[in-house]
């Protein structure tokens, strides 16, 4: 059966996140249902990563195969957008991939993007897109703290209490943080996170940019090993799956 | 009575537009109840542009007065944020400002920004804050055949039937056209414009940029004076109200 590699860009406000649940409309099940409306085929969809209710994507990478060879790439791309309809999901592109590719296995690096709204007034064009923080926020020890945490280490202190991951050790390839005007940008990148790992990180990176903490705090919360001592997890609203690496070969 | 100067954010999406009007919300009608709840005085907001229905601001200048001199500007500031509640608008400043300032009357210039979403598929994180065209656009074309219509001319050939400007003569004092990836924003600035003029300028660019028309077919659309012959009115959703600029002594 051919095997299709695609990029979809989403909303996640009003989904209760990438997987399908029995709580209300994901991602995962809205992509899947315009290509069986299509196609007629049912197919599963699989992500590079399972974004959270409230989650948005830049350009999330996911993979599905398809039973018949009939449909070109374009047709395939331009039908499931038909299909999807006025829902706040896009596919970007379309591509054959080798049968040996999946989405989540294959991945090799993530990027995340986390969106800040730091002025004195509420968004109106950005709500549900950004963390609205009032209190003016220093950049400069954003970043010095966020350096700290480049690296391999145990996340035990950003790690959510129902994350399933084997290990809590991850490498975090880089975090930048970079104001732009009232709108702090931070961008992640690792080959895999934990989960609520990005939003922990903000939460406690907000602190330390409104002063209540420095970078000797980070290091001191990274060594504790413990949640609790953390700073609280950053609203879904502001986080941005930015996109998934994979080889050259793919 | 005191009069202050306030500076506005807003998608104007799900508003029948600025003024106030029988057949639906709008934004101005939006302050006013904001600045009665928490004052309980009616007062009239007066805007220096009445954007239509479906188009955004960024930063929209307007004045007001108040019958009492008891509140602080961050009092009012912050009264009508949380009177406009979950509304898509909020107040980014307020200033005292002199008696003879008039958002509207006192304004040297105005600033406008079309977004066109230029690629091969639909907005999902921009819905109702783009114009999306798939077909590729040149945008060296369309800031050549932009830099036309720069200084004082009839513009017949881009105002709205129903605009109501004593003349049909108008100063742009300037247009670019920038690329950013996968958007085109178009910037157009004069002390005034007439109604539609931005979105019927646009709407003629865009063939441009498709290669449709050139510069030479804008030369002989603007001296035509003819509005049947230039290019269909752009969408609204593309559309914000990016600035007024007033004399320095305000």
């Amino acid at each position: 059966m051919p095997k299709f590699r695609v990029s979809i860009e989403y909303d996640g406000g009003n989904y209760v996140g990438w997987q399908k649940q029995n709580n209300g409309p994901s991602i995962q099940e809205s992509l899947e249902h315009a290509l069986e409306s299509f196609s007629g085929m049912k197919t599963e969809v699989i992500g590079a990563g399972r974004t959270d209710s409230g989650v948005h994507a830049l350009s999330m990478t996911a993979h599905f195969e398809l039973e018949s060879d009939q449909f070109s790439l374009e047709t395939i791309k331009k039908a499931m957008n038909y299909h999807l309809g006025k829902q706040p999901i896009t596919v970007l592109e379309v591509m054959p991939i080798d049968q040996n590719f999946h989405a989540r296995f294959s991945a090799i690096n993530r990027k995340y993007l986390y969106r800040i709204l730091n002025r004195a007034t509420p968004p109106a064009l950005d709500i549900g897109r950004v963390w609205f923080v009032p209190r003016r926020l220093n950049e400069i020890d954003m970043q010095k703290a966020a350096a700290v945490l480049i690296g391999k280490h145990d996340f035990t202190s950003f790690r959510a209490k129902h994350c399933q991951a084997l290990s809590p050790e991850k490498t975090i390839r880089d975090i930048t943080v970079n104001r732009i005007d009232d709108e702090i940008q931070i961008f992640a990148e690792a080959k895999s996170f934990l989960h609520h790992q990005v939003r922990n990180i903000v939460g406690t990176l907000k602190l330390v940019g409104e002063g209540r903490w420095t970078e000797q705090d980070v290091i001191r919360i990274l060594k504790a090993k413990d949640r609790s001592i953390a700073g609280p997890t950053a609203p879904a609203a502001g986080l941005y799956f930015a996109g998934a690496d994979y080889d050259d070969n793919y």
